[in-house]
C-alpha cells in the first residue's frame, strides 16, 4: 500500500506533462490498478470455491476433477484479459471524446497518458508477485521446516499451524501473483504498441491502429474453442493429464496463428514506422511474422522449460541421481541445470527480437510480445488449474478422506507442476519483450535515437543496471529468509507444549496467516522502491540516456536470472517427487496405522537430499525468480511514464 | 592443449592482417603463453618447496613459519610481474627495430600485434583458471564426500585417496590459475593502453607513450618497499597475521599513490585522446586520476570483500546461524549474500569506469586497470601465501607432527582464506576494466565509432552476450560435478576392500591424481570452445557491431556472477570455520586416542549444513567465479586480434 501510495503521489506531484496529461496519467493508472486488483481477487475466489469441489469431484472421477479444477482456472484466464481489453477499450473511447486529440503530437500524447494503465497494472504486480511470493514461501518453507522436517508432519497435515498460510499463499502467489503479472504484460505491451503506432503513418487509418487490441480479442476467441475442445472431447485418465494440459498449448497456438492472417488486412498494405527517427516501410505480412515470431518462441520457451523441470526428461533424472551424492551435488548441479536451461529461451527471444525489430522496430516488439500473450486466457487458465488441485490435495488431506482422493488429486498437481513451470517461462519470455517495447517506447518520450554504449554514462548505467536484478534477488531471497524464520519461530512455540501432537489442542492458524501476512507487506517495500526509486534517481540525475543504459543493462542480466531460478526450482521439485516416486526412494518402510511410513521416507538421505533442494528452490522458483518479470517491466514503466520530465530536466 | 594449438591454428590461418602482421601476431602470442607458463612454474616449484619448510618453522616460531609462506608467495608475486614486464619489453625493442615503423599507422599496427601478447597469456590462464579449477575442486569435492563424509575421515588424512590430488590442486588453481589469470590482467590492459594511447598524440613523445609500462615498473619497488616493511618491522603472532597481510593492502595502495605523481610528468601537460572518432583533451592529472581510481576502487572491492567473507563480520556470522536452521537457509541466505555483496563493488568499478571514460576515454580505462594492478606483486604475494599455508597444514596432518604445528598453520592458514578472497576480488574487478579496455581497443581496431543498443543486431547480441556467462558457469559447474563424480567412484572403490582404513596397504594417490588431471583437461575443452569460438562466429556472421554488443553484454553480466559466486563460496567456506570454532558447534564429544572427535563433530546437525554449504561453495568461488574473468577477457582479446578480419568481412 505504501508503494502503490508512494507511486501516486510522486505521479501527481511531478509528471511533467501539462495539467491535463498528469491528471489523466492519474486516473488511467488508478484504474488500471483496480481492474488487476478485481481480476485477481474474481480468480482468487473462484480457486476458494473450485478447490473444494475438486477434491469432492475426484471422489467420484478424476476427470470430473479435472473440468472442475480446469474451468476454475479459465474463469481467472477470461475474466483478466476480457476484464483487461475491455477496460482499456473503454478508457481509450472515453479519453478520444473527452481530449479530442487532433495532430498526431496529441495522439501519442494521449496515447502516452493512457500507459499509465499498464502502470496501475504493474504496481499491483508488484504486491502479487513480490508481496505474493514472500507470503507463500515464508509460509511454505516456515511450515515444511518447523513441521515437515523437525516435527515429521506429512505434507499438508491439519496439525502443522502454518498449513493453512501454505494453502493461502498458493493461491496468493500463483493465482494472484501471476493474474497481476500477465495483466501488467498484457496492459503494457498494448499501451506500448499503441504509443509506438502513433508516431507512425498508422494514424491516418482509424482501425489499423488497434491491431495490438484485435490480436487479443482473437486470442479469447482461439481459447475459447481450445478448450471446448479439449474438456469435451478427450477424457482425462490418470495418466493423460499433463498430455491434456500440453495439448492445448500447441492446438491454441496453431490456432492462433490462423486467426492473424485475416486481422492483418485491417492495417494497409504498406506503412511507414518511425524507429528511433529512421523511418523504416512495414508490410501487413511483416506485422504478421512479428507475432507469430512471438506466438511460436513462447512455445518454444515452454518445451524448453518442460524438458528441464520435468521428471519425464534426462536432467531431472540426472538431477535426482545426484541427490544420491548428497545435497551438495544436488545443488551444484541444480543450479547448473537452470543456467545450462537459459541458453535456448535466450536464443530464441534473440532471434525473436532481431527479426520483429528488423521488420519494425519497437512496434515489432511489442507486436510480438502480444503474439506471445495471444494464448493468455489459456495460459492462465492452466496456471490456475494447478493451484486449485493443489489445494484440493490439501483438503482431501485435512478432511482426512480415503487415500485415493488424494491420489487422484496428486495426478492432477503433478501435471499442475509441470505445465506451472511452462506458464512461468512463458511469463519471463513475455516480460523480456514487453520490458524491451516500453524500453523503446522511452526512448521515443524522451527522444533518444541512440543509445551508445561506447560512452562513460552509458556504459556505466549499463553495468548498474545489470546489478539490479541481482540486488533485487537478494532483496527478496532474504525476505523469504527473514519471513520463513519468524513462521518457524512461531511454529515451534505452538509445538513446544505437546499439545498439538497429542491432539489436546488445535493449532492457531491465524497466527501463522498473520505473520506471513505482515512480512509480505514489510519486506517488499524495499525491492519496490529499489525498482521504481532507480530509474527515478537516474533519470533526474543524469538524464534520459543513464536510464536507457540502466534499462538495457537490467533487461539483458535479469531475464538470465528470471529463467534460471524458475527452471532451477521447478527441477529441484520434480527432483524431490521422482525421489519419492522411483527406484532412487531406496529404503521403503511401511507402517500403514501412523504416519511412520512418511517419517521413515524423511530418514533416507537421498531423500533428504532431494527436499533440500526443493526447499532451496521453493523462494527462487516461486519468489525472486517471478519476481523479476516485475523489475524488468515495472522499471520500464515508470521510466515511461517519467520519460518526459526526465527529458525536460537533461535535455539533448 | 587441443583450444592452444585450435587457436594457435586459427591465428595463422585468417587474422587478416598483412602476412608481416600475421606471423609477428602469432610470435607474440607463443611469448606471451610461455612467459605466463613459465611464471606459473616458478611459483609453482617454489610453493612446492616453501610448504615444507613452513611446516618446519611453525614447529618453532609461527612468524618464522609466515616469513617463509609469505616470501614463498613474494617470489611468484615478483618473477610474474617483473617477468611480463621484461618480456614485453624486449617485444616492444625488438618489433620496433625488425618492423621500423613510421607512420602513425604502423605504430598502432605495431601495437595490435604485441597484443596477440596478451592472448597467449589468458590462453594459459584459461588453462590455469578453468583447467586448474576444475581440477582443484574435482579432488576437494570429490575427497571431503567420499573421504570425509561417507568414511569420517580427518581433512588431509593420509588415508585419503584422494588427499595429494586435492593438495596438488590447490597449487593448480590458487597459484598457477590465479598467477595466470593476472598475467593476462597485467599483460592485457598493458597492450590495450598501449593500442589506444598509439592513436593519440602521444605517439610524438617517444617516453610518454610508455606511461602503462612504468605504473607496472614503479609498482613493482613499491610493493619491494611494503614487503620489507612488512617482514622486517613487524612480529607476527597467532592473533595478527591477518591484520599484518591487510595492512600491507593499505600501506601499498597508499604509497603506490604517491609513487604515480612523479611518473605522470613524463606525459605532455595536455595531449589529445581519439574517443571513437571525438578527440578529448586530457591533462597529466587527469591520468593521475585515472590510475588512482583504480587503485583506490581496488582497495574498496578488496575491503568490501572481506566484510562479507571474513567470520569477523556479521554476514558471515548471520549465515553461521541460519546452519542452525537446516542446510537449504544456508544454501538460500548465502546465495543472497553473494547477490547483495555485488552491489558496492559495481558501484565502485561503474564510478572508476565513468571517472576514467571521461577523463580519457578507453586509454583512460586502461590505465585505471592498471592502476589496480598497480601493487600486483602484493596481490599475488598474498594469494601465493594461502594455499602455501594451507598445504603447510596438510603437510603436518600427514607427517603426524604435533597438533600445535597443525594449530599454526591453521592460523596461518585462516587469515590466508580471507586475503584469498579479497585477491579474488580485486581480481575481478580488474577483470572487468581490462575487458572493457579490450573492448575499447577492439572498437577502434573494427572501425566502430559508436554501439547503439537501440538497433535489433546489437540489442540482440547484448541479450546473447549477457547470456554467455550463464552458459560458461553452468559447463564448468557441470564439470565440476561429473569430475567430483568420477573421483568419488575411484575412491570409494579404493576403500571398498578396508584395507586402507585398516592400515593393511596405503592408498594409490597416483589413480586420483589421473583422474583429475584427465577430467581437468577434457573438460575444459567446451567451455574453451564457447569463449573464443562466441565472438568469432558472430563476428564472422555478423560483423564487428554483434562482437560488440556480445562484449558488453557479457562484460556487464558476467562480472556480477563472478563477484556472487566467489563472495558466497567464500562465506561459505568461513561460515563452516565458524560453526567449528564457535559456539553453535554444540555437541562436543571427544575421543583423544581415535579420530572419534571429528566423527562427532561432523553428526551435529548445524555443522552438516555448514558443511553442504561449504562443498557448494566450492566450485563456486574456485572454479566457475574465478573462470568468468577469463571469459570476459578472453573473448575480448580475442575479438581485438580478429578485429581487423571482422571489419573487412563486413565493412560498416
Amino acid at each position: 500500500m505504501t508503494i502503490f501510495l508512494f507511486l501516486f503521489a510522486i505521479l501527481v506531484a511531478t509528471v511533467a506533462e501539462p495539467e491535463l496529461g498528469q491528471f489523466y496519467t492519474t486516473i488511467s493508472f488508478l484504474i488500471g490498478g483496480f481492474t488487476s486488483i478485481i481480476a485477481g481477487f474474481i480468480g482468487m475466489k473462484i480457486a476458494v470455491y473450485t478447490n473444494v469441489r475438486t477434491t469432492y469431484e475426484c471422489a467420484e472421477d478424476i476427470h470430473k476433477g479435472f473440468v472442475v479444477a480446469y474451468r476454475g482456472g479459465q474463469v481467472l484466464g477470461f475474466t483478466l484479459v476480457g476484464l483487461a481489453l475491455l477496460i482499456l477499450q473503454i478508457i481509450i473511447i472515453v479519453y478520444k471524446s473527452m481530449l479530442n486529440p487532433q495532430t498526431q503530437d496529441e495522439v501519442t500524447t494521449m496515447f502516452e497518458v493512457i500507459s499509465g494503465y499498464g502502470l496501475g497494472g504493474s504496481t499491483v504486480a508488484l504486491f502479487g508477485r513480490v508481496g505474493g511470493g514472500i507470503y507463500t514461501k515464508a509460509a511454505d518453507v516456515g511450515s515444511d521446516l518447523a513441521g515437515k522436517n523437525v516435527q515429521g508432519l506429512p505434507e499438508d497435515s491439519p496439525d502443522n499451524p502454518g498449513v493453512i498460510a501454505d494453502n493461502v499463499g498458493d493461491n496468493v502467489g500463483d493465482i494472484a501473483g501471476m493474474g497481476a503479472d500477465l495483466f501488467g504484460s498484457l496492459a503494457e505491451s498494448t499501451c506500448a504498441a499503441l504509443v509506438v503506432a502513433s508516431k507512425s503513418d498508422l494514424i491516418f487509418h482509424p482501425d489499423a491502429i488497434y491491431f495490438p487490441l484485435m490480436i487479443t480479442a482473437a486470442g479469447i476467441i482461439v481459447s475459447f474453442l481450445t478448450t471446448f475442445l479439449a474438456t469435451n472431447f478427450t477424457r482425462v485418465t490418470k495418466d493423460n493429464v499433463e498430455r491434456t494440459v500440453k495439448y492445448q498449448l500447441i492446438l491454441s497456438t496453431i490456432l492462433m496463428t490462423a486467426a492473424v492472417i485475416p486481422l492483418i488486412f485491417v492495417l494497409p498494405n504498406t506503412f511507414e514506422i518511425n524507429v528511433f527517427g529512421n523511418p523504416i516501410i512495414c508490410t501487413q505480412w511483416k506485422a504478421f511474422g512479428c507475432v507469430a515470431m512471438g506466438l511460436w518462441s513462447g512455445l518454444i520457451i515452454g518445451y524448453i522449460t518442460e524438458v528441464f523441470t520435468s521428471n519425464q526428461y534426462a536432467p531431472v533424472q540426472n538431477l535426482a541421481e545426484a541427490c544420491c551424492m548428497g545435497a551438495a551435488p544436488n545443488i551444484i548441479l541444480g543450479l547448473a541445470l537452470g543456467y545450462f536451461s537459459c541458453i535456448i529461451p535466450i536464443f530464441c527471444i534473440a532471434i525473436t527480437i532481431y527479426g520483429s525489430f528488423t521488420f519494425a522496430g519497437m512496434y515489432g516488439v511489442a507486436l510480438s510480445a502480444l503474439g506471445m500473450l495471444g494464448c493468455l486466457p489459456i495460459a492462465l487458465a492452466i496456471d490456475g488449474y494447478g493451484p486449485i488441485s493443489d489445494n484440493a490435495g490439501g483438503i482431501a488431506e485435512m478432511s482426512e478422506l480415503h487415500p485415493s482422493v488424494r491420489e487422484a488429486t496428486d495426478k492432477l498437481d503433478a501435471a499442475g507442476n509441470t505445465t506451472a513451470a511452462i506458464g512461468k517461462g512463458f511469463a519471463i519470455g513475455s516480460a523480456c519483450l514487453v520490458s524491451l517495447a516500453l524500453f523503446g517506447a522511452f526512448c521515443t518520450r524522451a527522444k533518444l535515437t541512440s543509445l551508445n554504449v561506447l560512452s562513460a554514462i552509458e556504459f556505466s548505467s549499463l553495468l548498474l543496471g545489470a546489478m539490479l536484478p541481482y540486488a533485487f534477488s537478494a532483496l527478496t531471497m532474504q525476505a523469504v529468509g527473514d519471513a520463513a524464520n519468524d513462521m518457524i519461530k512461531e511454529i515451534s512455540d505452538q509445538f513446544a507444549d505437546g499439545k498439538i501432537l497429542s491432539g489436546e489442542k488445535k493449532p492457531d492458524y491465524d497466527r501463522c496467516i498473520a505473520i506471513s501476512t505482515k512480512a509480505s507487506l514489510r519486506m517488499m517495500i524495499l525491492p519496490g522502491l529499489l525498482v521504481i526509486g532507480s530509474p527515478l534517481i537516474m533519470g533526474t540525475a543524469f538524464g534520459p540516456k543513464a536510464v536507457g543504459g540502466l534499462l538495457a543493462g537490467c533487461i539483458v542480466s535479469g531475464v538470465q536470472i528470471a529463467f534460471s531460478f524458475s527452471n532451477t526450482g521447478g527441477a529441484w521439485d520434480n527432483a524431490k517427487k521422482y525421489v519419492e516416486a522411483g527406484e532412487h526412494y531406496t529404503k521403503k518402510i511401511t507402517d500403514p496405522k501412523t504416519n511412520q511410513k512418511i517419517l521413515m521416507k524423511k530418514k533416507t538421505e537421498c531423500h533428504q537430499a532431494a527436499v533440500t533442494g526443493d526447499t532451496v528452490g521453493d523462494p527462487l522458483k516461486d519468489t525472486s525468480g517471478p519476481s523479476i518479470n516485475i523489475l524488468i517491466k515495472l522499471s520500464a514503466i515508470t521510466s515511461l511514464v517519467f520519460g518526459g520530465f526526465f527529458s525536460k530536466l537533461h535535455p539533448l
